[in-house]
């Protein structure tokens, strides 16, 4: 009797709504209709680097019920590149390591023939080395709530994340109107600005900031100032975390402060503390951070997720590794990984949907 | 001085979350950017063939609040093509007649450019119509919750309804799990199954059943048995409202009887009959109807709606009268209406998001 | 080493969101806190009463992350009453008998010192009768998704009702008002309006028709008039199940047909024929059902299940057999079983939310 | 023909969900059963210190719509205390003035009877002031979204305050698991820990830090610990903002600095820095704050609003001044505002809630 073909699943970088959902429906069509083996593996590559490894055979029992939940049954870290492996040594010093080799070798004693990886950038990068340097064979799965992967047209998680803060945005314009206040609300969004521009216009806000159009402070208060003057006595902010001003970078966000934890809404502070000081009108700053990546994912998110993974275990069915599952219009594709990796989906400023934001009467503050 | 431009709107058809997005979008950049006056006309092309007149001139303050707002401040209706108009006389008799006459007369009265017009299949045909042979000039923006205009990737309406039968398929979850029952839910979709489908999906349906693919009962029987069999003591079916068993047309469903008040749930009726009959479990129906059509739009309906009333309103400034707004991918394009209205995007029953259905395991009972 | 207490855990009736967080409170405080072991019984009474035994160990793992989740993970029925217990023979014909005796006997295998019963009427009568007939030990937490207990202020899962219905009734209005409709939403409620009085009030209904007020169709349709004539040409009409006209009694709602399966939406249905066949207006019907009953509890219900399943550990530790758990104002206190179960709080017509309502404009058709 | 009763109305303080509600049932009972005249005074006691004055009459159109709305029409502020009014003179230095006899003339010119005034603490305190020493007829209706006024079992807002909250631990616990953090997020209640109570309980949070309790940063950490032992990596704290260590007043807390832009997060970034520290594990900060407060009102409490306002209304009616709504069990009874104001409900650490969480194993650190 032929043995089962056996893959190997895993999720990296932060998490993001729709993670259980890919997991599930890898397991369904992999497991259950193609009769393969699935495991799964703790912390990213972490779990193959343990000792003892941290992996777990996956069957229909392990994925039932977790189609509505957020976060991923596999847990997730943003450290543990396999090429450059973090180790803290008794005193305190980390010291970086290539482990690629276990890797490898974990991966032979298991007898798993290939990896679905699901992650974002950082995941893919090591991804696609494990394949060219290492011969390890993956399919991709591009993760980022931020939609920020050029090679796809969406990303699982996005919905979600544009949803919550929409509702948030929602919440916060019947406070702000009854105290005439400038609300200034910070969304993810450390590089690109999609979020903040997609929960902006569906919530209605006056200002949106984004970083890829750096803005000036004068020209938010006047918006403010001329909403005033129109009888309108409150005004709504969306603000990327890496929104910046004009002619600085964003470095002063000291974004890993070494008690390692992050300082709260630098972006959304600075914003709201130069319009106290331009307009002296009453502002408040709300940070949605984690709101917008925890929690179930929409039911579009759900879908989105599940074509993905159905379409990995197919894409390793037809032995077509080195592959990344992306949406194209309608219908869900593969490109090899290696190019996806290279192309970051930025916000462009003269696209539609900041035009049609322009001409709601948004400003950029650019 | 130049007089403004002015322009025309009206909703037609079944109502739709988004629509007053549309309106706000067209007001905010034909108004207040542009220096236009909007016409809103009352109740589709009724408002143009009532004595007196049913329409209002539109502006910032007319369109305050509604982004988040279902149904249509401008009112809409199934009835009043103004080629066959429905005129009761005294005995009750109806008499049809073509006042389209009257409707160019009161816009040369209105002194109305041409119109905006955001609506289905029905009322687009209209709009083509009074185009061709009555010479009006018209940009349409499709409409339908049940996505099914070929011309459009998506329409805005049809993401909040997936999202509330999504929601509605987990509560279901629930109770069907605790009583070991099936559970039957019929969503919209009289001809095209696509709210079926997708949150089929995203809930984790069991059985989907879809007007494009007729369904054998004893296959539907088959899967909750096997279910059974293997300790699932309950199933979640998901009926689109059209679904019909093999070797029938839909006729059996009596959508008008002469009440004027359609049977309540006659296809999951049907359906969970046919099971409770086959299999003696219990089972259970519920009819979301009203309540996916009904109620604010998501953010994602917000955003596409935004964008399709601002790109009609930059249709009408570049005069490209006869065109329809459409998503493609990622952009917002255009398209001529009389190509859109011949082309019904069914459920293709060899789609990927059908086969990564039955990958889920999911049945259709084809 | 004295052996631990052992008690057992089961859900009766319906099902009802916050069932879950009860057994999760009992676990958490008898067996993390207490030390002590607990026996979930499967569907009500009849895990008892199988063959083998359906009951199992529950511990922390048992309840981990079923707070926020609806139904039970113990299961329920309504059919298994131990002193009058049905069993089908192989014609098909049932006979009832009484099994009680077993089901004593299968406490005393198991060394259960006595049980605690999550259940409404049904279940309360027979735990009531166990303890006086046979000498079981219970404790009862009252389970009612209607509110129709006396003894409690408060039921959990009424909450989540009143807020899904609300949410519903919110929907219907933008569309009711889009069309000029007449919307009829049918809600539980069998005996007791409760549901249907607290969401219509909440979800601003037109009209509320209750058990408690049978009503005359020409009120309503006099109200309804009363709207149009004053330029409101919608309404909604919230109707309990178990509504019905004046002179009639509801019998003739065939709540149980041969079939199994309950007509969908009869006094919705009725209502809604009555008020087109009066006004000629068109109206539509949307019933909520199981949309109701299923789902996961809203906070409000986690909390006072919370409260409720910790204060019954709280009765088994001080040997408070023979009691119920109940909210009285802001405090969960407890009465005796026996009292508890004679006495349904209905509506009472003249009560202040019902006067209320009508101080609103609401008609009662009474 | 004698002259309607003319009655004002007006809202102070925090904006709170459910004050919309309160005004439309005022309007609806006073306006449109008794056929009063009901005058909406902008932005608490100011709109009557205003030149010109700012009231508008009310009517049935007045409050269309606003059932479901968050904020308040008229406008809310917490400064404007008539006894103690603040003017800033062009140098910028403020001074208070006793403006209350302006307040008297402007009602007398009105021939406004009354007032039903709608706010908490504060503002009661100012109505029974100008009731006293001004002669000034009032009734009040409470408003704490804290849910810290003794005299009423339950106000409206704390519910829908406590819903999102428990819908946002609920998106943090994902995120939480998949990640090995600890998630602190912050509440809302400087002075009493109810919303962080109830939250905490239903959102199964595992630390409630509230300012009832004063907290030892070290007995959280052990429970952190404890939880990790037991392989359980990660930990819910849920922080009411004006949460203290032992032997601390809350005074390090900026709250109101030069700025006019309260810090951020306050409390909670105090505990999260605290147990990074002890422990080293991961910490993240959420705070909540304007979220909790702004929005449409939960079902729950569109229906306590609307008993309390019909109930204000009541109170007019039969003359029954100087005294204020208040819910007691399941009925809306009266109190006399001064007795009302000298209490505020206070978390009791020996309460049944507070053991009812001890006992699901929560720790509150003190």
């Amino acid at each position: 009797m032929s043995k089962a073909k056996k893959i190997g699943i895993l999720t990296g970088g932060g998490d993001c709504p729709g993670l259980n959902a890919v997991i599930r429906a890898v397991v369904k069509r992999a497991v259950s209709r193609l009769g393969w083996e699935v495991y799964g593996i703790r912390d990213a590559f972490n779990g193959l680097l343990s000792s003892p490894i941290r992996v777990e055979s996956l069957n229909r029992d392990s994925v039932r019920g977790i189609l509505t939940r957020g976060g991923t049954i596999l847990g997730t870290t943003n450290r543990g590149d396999p090429f450059h492996f973090p180790l803290q040594s008794p005193d305190g010093t980390v010291t970086y390591h290539d482990r690629s080799g276990e890797l490898v070798e974990a991966l032979r004693i298991l007898e798993i023939e290939g990896l679905i990886v699901i992650g974002g950038d950082g995941t893919m990068k090591i991804a696609d080395r494990l394949m060219r340097e290492k011969g390890i064979k993956v399919v991709g799965v591009p993760k980022t709530i931020d939609n920020d992967i050029a090679a796809t047209d969406v990303t699982f998680g996005f919905n979600t994340a544009v949803e919550v803060a929409t509702d948030a945005i929602d919440r916060l314009h019947s406070t702000a109107e009854s105290h005439d206040r400038v609300m200034v609300v910070e969304v993810m969004g450390r590089d690109c600005g999609w979020i903040a521009l997609h929960s902006g216009i569906a919530g209605g806000a006056d200002v949106i900031l984004i970083p890829e159009i750096p803005y000036d402070i004068k020209v938010i208060c006047d918006k403010v100032r001329r909403r005033q003057a129109a009888g309108r006595r409150f005004s709504i902010v969306v603000v990327a975390e890496g929104a910046k001003p004009k002619g600085q970078d964003a470095s002063f966000i000291d974004k890993k402060p070494k008690s390692g934890m992050p300082r709260l809404g630098g972006a959304a502070q600075r914003v709201a503390e130069g319009i106290a000081h331009e307009t002296g009108m009453e502002t408040r700053v709300t940070v949605l951070g984690h709101l917008l990546r925890g929690g179930g994912p929409s039911g579009y998110d759900r879908l989105l997720a599940t074509r993905y993974g159905s379409a990995a275990v197919g894409l390793v069915k037809k032995g077509s590794w080195g592959r990344m599952v992306a949406l194209r219009g309608t219908q869900v594709k593969s490109v090899p990984i290696g190019e996806a990796i290279h192309d970051q989906k930025k916000v462009d400023p003269s696209d539609e949907v900041v035009e049609t934001a322009q001409e709601m009467g948004i400003e950029f503050g650019g």
